[in-house]
C-alpha cells in the first residue's frame, strides 16, 4: 500500500511507534522555533533541564508579539532571549523582524523536515511540504535538547483542490470555505494533506496562507505536496539547493476526504466571533467599518500587502476608517519601500507599521467600542481584538482593501464594478526576495553568552508528583469551545508577565470570572469544567501552568484541544473526558472526588475514572498513552524529563 | 525705542494690557492646536461652556500621543476627537499622521500669527517666527472660543548667535548648549529671542528644532525673526505667499542678552536624567547602549531623519543596540519611503515606526532594566520612558546614529575617523515636501457632526467657589523640579484615562508616594509643598485637575513652572509661594491653616498671606493678576467663564 505524503515525512524521522492512527509515534524535530511569548519560559525550562546546547539543526528565537516593547519587561524579555539564542545556540530574530512564520519561512522553512514549536501558526511551512506542529513551550524545549516529540498519530485526510480560483477569490478564501465546512472542530486529531490538480495553481505563499489557517480548524497540521512552485519559491528566497520533490504516492490511501473546487468560490468572509463563522462576502455588505489591518502570519506577506498597494494607489481610504497595514516581515516591508508601494500606501492614507504580531493578539490598534474591525487575520475569537463585545471580522487583503477604500463590507467584485478601474489585482512573487538581514543574528555571531535576566524573570514553578486522592469543588463551570484568550489572555497589560507565573496567575480565566484565580488560591486545589473544545486557540503552555500555579488538579470536560491537552499532561493536571449528561449535572461549586486512586490508575493504565458529584457518581475518561501517564505521575514534563535523566544517568534530553 | 520681534507680535494681537513686564496682557490667538492626550478635555470643556463653533483662524487637534491605541480607550478617545473636530469645526489630524508640532509646521505654522496650544512644545513654529505658547487645556478651549489670551509679560531676551555651526554640530547643540548654560528653570518668566549674524546659517527646521526644546529651559517661548531661510522653507512647503517679513527694530531693547557662538560648538548630549545635564558627547563615550530612538517633536522632521539614512547607508547598526526610527510625521515617512531611504534604513537594522511622540512619553519602546538609552528627544526626566531609574540620554541625531553603529556613546567626529568613510551628512532640505494630505481632514470635509463618546469619556469635574478657610495637612512634601511626569505620569497604563477623571486622580503623585491618592482622598482637603519649579514640564492640565479632584485645596512651593501656574489658577488651587526656610519648616503630615480669610483676601488683591504650620506662623505669598484672582475665587476657569457668560449675558469667550 502506497504512502501519504504525511506518511513518507513522519516515516522519515519515526523513532518509536507505528504509524497507525491513534497509536503515540516519537518523531525526530529538525527545527524548533520559540516566539517571545512563549519562548522566555522554554529558554527558562532549558536551563532548568541543565541543558547545555540546541541540538536540533535548526533552532530559531523570534520576538514578534510584544514588539511595541509597551512595559520594560517585554524589551527586558527581548535582551533575555537574546542573551538565551547567543548562549545556547539558536538563530535570534530581532524585535522588528517581524512574525515568527514569516521570517521562518524566507530563512529555514524546508520541505521534508520537521518543525516544532511553540506557536500554534507554527503548521505555516506546510505549504512547502514541511511538517510543522506546534506544540505547548516544554515539548518545544525537550525537542530542541534531542529528545523525540510524541504524538498520537492523527488521521490524514486528503483535501481535494480542483479548478482554479476566479478573480478576487483568494488563498484566503479557500480556508475560509474549509472553516465553513468543517467548523473550528472539524480538523482534531487531523493532518489535513492537500492534494489535486487546484494545487499547481497556488503559489507557496498561498499555499502557506492555507495551511496557517489549518490551525482554526483545530487540525495538527495542514501540508502540501512540493512542485515546481515550491522549487520557485525556494530560488526565489535564495535557497533553491532545498528543494526536494515529496508526492504521495498514487495508491496511498487516506482516511477522509475533502473535495474543494476553486472555482466555485467567491469572496468570503468570517463574521464576529469565531473564525468557522463564515459568509460569502456579499451577504455582509454594507456594514460601516472603523478599522481594517491588514497584516499577520496568515496575510502579511510581501504577496498579501502588493494587492492591497495596488488596490490603493491613486485612491484614498475612507475617512471613517483607519487602516493599518502591519507586515509579516521587515524583509517584506524593505522590499515594499524599495519598490515605492510603501510611500504609495502612506500616500493613500495607511498607518504603516512596523512588522509585528501586534493587533491580532490584542496588542495595539485596539478597536473602539461598538465598532466594525476588518482584518485580514486568523482569529477574531470574542475579545482577543483587546476590548470585550468586539465586532471582528476576518477577510482577505482584497476584501479589507475595498472596504478601507468604501468605508464599509463590500464585496470587491461590486466595488471593481462601482470604481470602473479596479482591476483584481491577482497574485505576483517578487523575481527575487531582497530583503536583508541584519536582524537575524546566526548563532555564529551571537553577542552573548550568559543568560540576562530582568527583574520579571522568574523561576519555573515545579509541582509534585501526582497523589492518590483528589478532590475539591468545581471552581468554575465554563461553555463549549473555550479558547487559551480566556484562559490566559495575551492583551499586552498581562502578555508581559508571561516570564512571571505567579504574577500571571491572577490574570487566568479572569474574561470568563475575574474572581476565579482569588478562590482557586484560596481553595488550593479543585476542578475547572468545560464543554467541546476545550483550551482551543494558542500554544500557550500558560494555560495550563496558571492553573496548576493556582492549584487547580483536573480539568473535567467534553472534549480537549490538542495542544492544550498536551500542555495539560505537562504541567500534571488531570484531563479527564466527560459526557453530556455528567457535564449537564455538574454545577459550579459542586464538590467533585475522584473515587479511584489516581495516582495508582493514572499509571497503570487504567482508563474509566469514577468521579463522584455530590452524591452521583459519573464515569470519566484518561485517553493518555503510557508516555503521558509517567508524565502526569511525575508531576509535569519538567520532573518526568529529570527523573529520566536521573534513572538513565544520561543527559535527560537524550533519551 | 524700537521694539523686540516678540513686542511687534504681542503689539499686533493687543487687545488688553500694556507690554510692560510683568503685567498682565491680552492677546488675541489666531491659532489653536491640541492633541489627544489633552484635546478630549479641551472639547468636553468647550461642550460644557455651552460653544458651537471654532472661532480662530486655524483650530487643529491632533492624535499624536497614543497612536499605538494599546487599549480601546485610546481609540475611543481619537474618535471622540473627530468628531468634536467635525462638529466645532477644527482640522483632524488621524492618528499615524504625525506629531502635532511636526503636522502643524508642515500645513499650517505662519510667521506673525499667535498660536496657543494643549502641548508645552507648542513653540516648535516660533523658529518661523510664529508667536507659539504652550498652555492648559482650558486656556486653548477658552481661546478657541474667541476669548483672549491672558498672560504676564515675560522678559525678553536676546539670543544672540554668532558664526557658523562646524561639522557634526547641529542646531540640537545648540539648544543643548543653552540648557547647560541656563538649567531647565533658566527661562522661566521669559521669551528667547534669537538673532544675530549666526541666524542666516541656519535653516527654517534647525530653528525649530531650538524653538522646540527652550520649553525644557522653562520659556514662555522662543522666536526667530524670518528671512530667506523661511520664505525658502514655507515655499518648500507649498505656502510661501504666507511669509510675513519680521525682524526686530535695530534699536531694540532686551531685558537681557546671552551671546552663542555657533562655532565653538561640538557634539553635545544630555546625560541621564535632567536635560540641562549637558556634557560634551566625548565626555561620555564608550558607554554601551542599548537602544536608540531617533525622533520626536525636536528631530523627528524629514530634515532630522535624512542625515540618520545617510550614515546608515550600507552599514549596519550594532546587534546590541535596538534602532528604531519613529517619524514626526506621515509626510516625513512618505517622502524618505519614496526616495528609498526607508528601505535603507531597514536594511541597516533600524525597527521603522509609525509616526509618533510613543516612546518620548513612555508609551512603546521602554528600555530594558539597568540599560542606556540614547534618544533625539527633548526630554530624560527620570522615569518617563516609562521605567523607573532609567538612564535615558538625549542628542542630535547624528549622536544617536553613531552610537547606532557603534553600540556605545561616540563621538561621531571620532567614528568618522575610526571608519575613514563616514562623512558628516549636514542638513539638506527637499526641493518640495511632497507628502500626501490625507490624513488632515479639514472641517470642509468632516465626517461627523455629533460628538461620539465612549464610555470611557466622562464629564469634566467642577469645583465650587473658592472659601474663606482653608486648613489641612501636609499631604505630601516634595523636592525642587518636581515634574508634571511625577504628578500624572504619561506612561500608557494612565494615560488612557486622561478623559476620565476619578479614575485618572489614583495615580496622582504614584511616582512620588503611592499613597498620596488614596491619603488625599480620605483627608478631602490639604496641600502640596514643594521645592523649586514645581509642575515643570508639560502642559497637562491634568496635573492640577486631579489634585482638585482629590480635593487639593492650595499648593505651597518655593517656585512655580509657568503653565502649571496657570493651571492651578484655572483649576481652583490657590498656589502660594513660600521661601526656603518656611519649606525646611514643613514636614509632611503637618496640619496648616492659613490664617487670612481666604475668599476676601484673594478677591481684594492681598498678596501675603499668614500661613500656620503647627504653632509658628510664616508668610506666603499670592502672586496673581486681578483675572487670576477672580477665577481663582470662582473655583477655577470653567466655573469663572460660565460666570462671566451669566453675568454678561453674553457667550462666555466673547468677553
Amino acid at each position: 500500500m502506497g504512502q501519504t505524503l504525511t506518511e513518507k515525512v513522519l516515516d522519515d524521522h519515526l523513532v518509536e511507534g507505528e504509524l497507525e492512527t491513534g497509536e503515540e509515534i516519537g518523531i525526530e524535530i529538525d527545527q524548533v522555533l520559540t516566539q517571545d511569548t512563549t519562548g522566555t519560559m522554554v529558554w527558562l525550562q532549558f536551563e532548568a533541564m541543565g541543558l547545555d546546547e540546541v541540538q536540533t539543526e535548526i533552532a530559531a528565537q523570534y520576538c514578534d508579539h510584544q514588539t511595541y516593547q509597551f512595559d520594560f519587561k517585554n524589551t527586558d524579555d527581548h535582551r533575555f532571549l537574546r542573551s538565551a539564542a547567543g548562549k545556547y545556540g539558536a538563530h535570534f530574530s530581532r524585535p522588528g523582524n517581524g512574525i515568527c512564520h514569516n521570517v521562518h519561512r524566507e530563512n529555514f522553512a524546508a520541505p521534508g523536515k520537521t518543525l516544532l514549536g511553540s506557536d500554534s501558526h507554527t503548521p505555516t511551512p506546510g505549504g512547502l511540504g514541511q511538517l510543522a506542529i506546534g506544540a505547548g513551550g516544554i515539548d518545544v524545549t525537550v525537542a530542541m535538547g534531542g529528545a523525540p516529540y510524541y504524538i498520537e498519530m492523527p488521521e490524514i485526510v486528503n483535501v481535494r483542490l480542483e479548478g482554479e480560483l476566479p478573480e478576487w477569490a483568494t488563498a484566503k478564501d479557500i480556508i475560509l470555505e474549509m472553516l465553513r465546512r468543517l467548523s473550528v472542530k472539524g480538523g482534531v486529531g487531523k493532518i489535513l494533506e492537500y492534494t489535486g490538480p487546484g494545487v499547481e495553481t497556488l503559489t507557496a505563499p498561498e499555499r502557506m496562507t492555507i495551511t496557517n489557517m489549518g490551525t482554526e480548524l483545530g487540525a495538527t497540521t495542514s501540508i502540501f505536496p512540493t512542485d515546481e512552485q515550491t522549487q520557485d519559491y525556494l530560488e526565489r528566497v535564495g535557497r533553491g539547493d532545498e528543494y526536494v520533490e515529496l508526492q504521495p504516492d498514487e495508491d496511498a490511501e487516506y482516511d477522509d476526504e475533502i473535495v474543494v473546487d476553486l472555482s466555485d468560490l467567491e469572496p468570503l468572509i468570517a463574521q464576529p466571533s469565531m473564525p468557522d463563522n463564515v459568509v460569502p462576502v456579499s451577504e455582509a455588505a454594507g456594514q460601516s467599518v472603523e478599522q481594517v489591518i491588514v497584516g499577520s502570519c496568515t496575510n502579511g506577506g510581501y504577496e498579501d500587502i502588493l494587492p492591497v498597494a495596488k488596490m490603493l494607489e491613486g485612491r484614498e481610504v475612507s475617512m471613517e476608517t483607519e487602516t493599518i497595514v502591519a507586515p509579516g516581515s521587515k524583509q517584506a516591508s524593505e522590499m515594499l519601500a524599495r519598490e515605492g508601494w510603501v510611500a504609495e500606501m502612506m500616500a493613500a492614507g495607511v498607518n504603516f507599521s512596523e512588522a509585528t504580531c501586534g493587533a491580532c493578539i490584542g496588542i495595539g490598534h485596539v478597536p473602539s467600542s461598538d465598532s466594525v474591525s476588518l482584518r485580514t487575520f486568523n482569529r477574531n475569537f470574542e475579545g482577543r481584538s483587546g476590548i470585550e463585545d468586539d465586532n471582528v471580522y476576518l477577510c482577505s487583503p482584497e476584501v479589507a482593501a475595498a472596504a478601507a477604500i468604501k468605508g464599509e463590507i463590500v464585496d470587491p467584485r461590486d466595488l471593481a464594478d462601482e470604481l470602473g478601474d479596479l482591476e483584481a489585482p491577482g497574485v505576483e512573487l517578487p523575481d527575487e526576495y531582497t530583503g536583508s538581514k541584519t536582524d537575524l543574528i546566526s548563532p555564529d555571531e551571537a553577542v552573548d553568552d550568559e543568560l540576562i535576566k530582568g527583574p520579571n524573570i522568574g523561576d519555573v514553578p515545579l509541582k509534585d508528583q501526582l497523589g492518590s486522592d483528589i478532590e475539591g469543588e468545581a471552581l468554575l463551570k465554563m461553555e463549549d469551545n473555550i479558547t487559551t484568550d480566556h484562559i490566559i489572555p495575551a492583551t499586552q497589560d498581562i502578555l508581559m508577565y508571561r516570564s512571571n507565573v505567579p504574577k500571571l496567575s491572577e490574570f487566568t480565566l479572569s474574561r470568563v470570572d475575574d474572581t476565579f484565580a482569588e478562590r482557586a488560591l484560596e481553595a488550593d486545589g479543585g476542578f475547572l469544567v468545560a464543554g467541546e473544545n476545550y483550551g482551543q486557540g494558542s500554544s500557550r503552555e500558560h494555560a495550563a501552568l496558571c492553573p496548576m500555579y493556582l492549584g487547580i488538579e483536573g480539568v473535567l470536560a467534553q472534549s480537549f484541544a490538542r495542544i492544550h491537552r498536551a500542555n495539560l499532561f505537562n504541567f500534571g493536571i488531570v484531563p479527564l473526558t466527560i459526557d453530556e449528561e455528567t457535564y449537564e449535572s455538574i454545577d459550579q461549586g459542586d464538590e467533585i472526588e475522584i473515587v479511584d486512586d489516581v495516582y495508582d490508575a493514572v499509571t497503570s493504565g487504567q482508563e474509566e475514572f469514577t468521579v463522584r458529584v455530590g452524591d452521583e457518581e459519573f464515569t470519566a475518561t484518561l485517553d493518555a498513552s503510557e508516555r503521558e501517564r509517567d508524565i502526569l505521575a511525575a508531576g509535569g514534563k519538567l520532573a518526568w524529563t529529570k527523573e529520566q535523566a536521573e534513572g538513565s544517568g544520561a543527559a535527560p534530553a537524550d533519551d
